[in-house]
């Protein structure tokens, strides 16, 4: 027997989603679970819309199955709290990410790494334990357990730092575990989008010195006097390119269309690390020599693990660190994709929930 | 005004050359420095024969000037020392490996890692620093600054220690440098030939698990009951690597024909590293996907520093590692490059330079 989207669970919910591989999102009554024992039940205020929203809805990757209610960087208030929580109380604010649970037993989840449990549950278009569908933060309330809930700081603006959930600590994480978050570190940081400017951001406030490598000349001003990065590489001028190669301790390479990144590993220092964090659909093509020559490498990082979610919105909020976002109504979300599709946003839309999602 | 090998230095040498790109050797009259201040002049007793020296000799890598002389894995005695030399005195077993020159006042070579220092001088192959062409150890003697000298254990070997100059450093290097030497580790090496073998012995050195990866089923019991492996995948049969998969903390791939390391990186637990020692003509084909999902990732080594080498010489005298090797005499080396084509060499010859090798 099939049970409605509506009727799953016990308690009625509302928000919009994407019904086919259109991508259109429209308005969606839906339900989420009654507030178990370790769970957490919050009011959305704001949602961040990620590139992975626009992947998502258009079936882009190949794997979702509708409807697709999207959105993983949420900001809310708690409303309700089970019986065994202790993490947080009715009143405080509040993020949930990408992540909506994983195994807790795993050598991943023993180690703080939730984020690579093979039995990870995303946000939404996952699986949940219950075997019913997770639906994200385009909606009006969310029910998580604790220990995917984040911690909100007082000084931490909830629109602006929602996407610091998914943008933030995909790239803190890896600058952390490839050591690239010293004082001495000389990052690149390829393509000035949601992760890009979150990326430049945080490498500043590690101390770091920051060059961005874009094919876009126009974003040279921004780069380094909007988000402080101390020099701007065109990635497409060869001359450019050359001249700086053997300069860079790491890249964080945040861009998701296919590219060449041979002239990426040339940037690089022996021993330097190139960090994908785009997911590619093509393979990369990786010559051996600089690997043997240089000793170089490239790696890889997807989000992080709960740990360190909440220290890097903590550290976020210590060095006064958001994204750039462009607020927007729910019924704008359309467009927003649209125009996220075309790069067309500094940086990151962020839809005000709480104050423009009606229940028709 | 073009001064022929025989006489660009006052001292007599002779070798066996390639003078084209048939790569064939044949006798080969030449000359090297006298012994400067901070030299090390040794008679070389035996050579290894390497992978490198095949594609050296055939000018595969596009970048010699004949005449070729390989050699990079020299075990001799030495006969004279500079007067500033302290390293070794003379009668001192010495070795020498793939490098005879640097900078030494670079980041790498003050790192000691003078093989990554991008004014390294190659045994052979290489412009000297005084403009000479460098000549390898198929030949009668050396001279050599005594910072790229090893210093040779008295229970090690020449004939079967020499391959480790090179071979033993290729493999060991990594290993260390991305810690994948610890008890705790489950290896895979893949292709069992001159490095791949060696792998394998320092790894059981180190107490880790070791799986040999390769084509040729046949290898099997080699790997196991000759080399100590604890088990083996045919990298070619399906159902084998996908039962593996998520089994590996690392793998060392020391093969240098273009090959797919996707199902290797299937083998790697989340955090596993490949680490790529064959120098590969052709691009490979890198998917970013469990780069991101498992923050896989994938390095490469280039040989190793001169305090690493001696290190490793030592590590290898103490746990009686050797290579296995066919010693043969030099004027079977064309035969030997040719069987070498084709592995057929159980796992590395090695030529007896004083017993066989006569100036005509």
């Amino acid at each position: 027997m099939v049970v409605s989207p509506e009727e799953e669970h016990p308690v009625k919910a509302f928000g919009w989603a994407a019904r086919d591989e259109s991508g259109i999102l429209s308005p969606f009554p839906f339900s989420r679970r009654a507030t178990g024992e370790k769970d957490v039940r919050l009011k959305i205020l704001y949602c961040g819309v990620c590139h992975s929203d626009l992947h998502s809805v258009k079936n882009e990757t190949g794997k979702v199955t509708y409807p697709v209610l999207p959105g993983h960087e949420i900001a809310g208030i708690v409303t309700e709290i089970g019986s065994n929580v202790t993490k947080v109380k009715v009143g405080d604010k509040v993020g949930v990410g990408c992540m909506a649970g994983s195994c807790r037993n795993c050598p991943s989840c023993e180690n703080d790494l939730e984020n690579y449990c093979p039995k990870m549950v995303l946000t939404y278009r996952s699986k949940y334990f219950d075997g019913t569908t997770t639906y994200g933060g385009y909606s009006d309330f969310m029910v998580c357990d604790e220990h995917f809930v984040v911690q909100w700081s007082e000084n931490m603006p909830l629109d602006a730092g929602c996407p610091l959930l998914c943008a933030g600590i995909t790239t803190y994480s890896p600058l952390k575990y490839y050591g690239l978050d010293k004082p001495t570190t000389h990052l690149g940081v390829v393509g000035l989008g949601g992760l890009g400017h979150v990326a430049v951001k945080f490498a500043k406030a590690f101390g770091s010195k920051v060059t961005v490598i874009s094919t876009a000349p126009h974003k040279k001003e921004e780069a380094i006097k909007g988000l402080g990065a101390d020099s701007f590489l065109v990635s497409t001028d060869q001359d450019q390119m050359m001249a700086a190669a053997n300069t860079l301790d790491g890249i964080l390479d945040t861009v998701s269309a296919p590219h060449s990144i041979q002239s990426l590993l040339n940037l690089l220092k022996p021993h330097g690390k190139l960090v994908i964090l785009g997911v590619i659909a093509k393979p990369l093509e990786l010559p051996a020599f600089p690997l043997l020559s240089g000793r170089k490498m490239v790696g890889g990082s997807g989000i992080g693990g709960m740990k360190e979610t909440q220290e890097m919105m903590d550290f976020a909020a210590e060095h006064n660190i958001t994204a750039d976002v462009e607020v927007i109504p729910m019924d704008y979300i359309n467009e927003a994709m649209e125009r996220l599709g075309k790069a067309d946003v500094k940086y990151r839309f962020v839809i005000d929930i709480a104050g423009t999602l009606k229940a028709e």
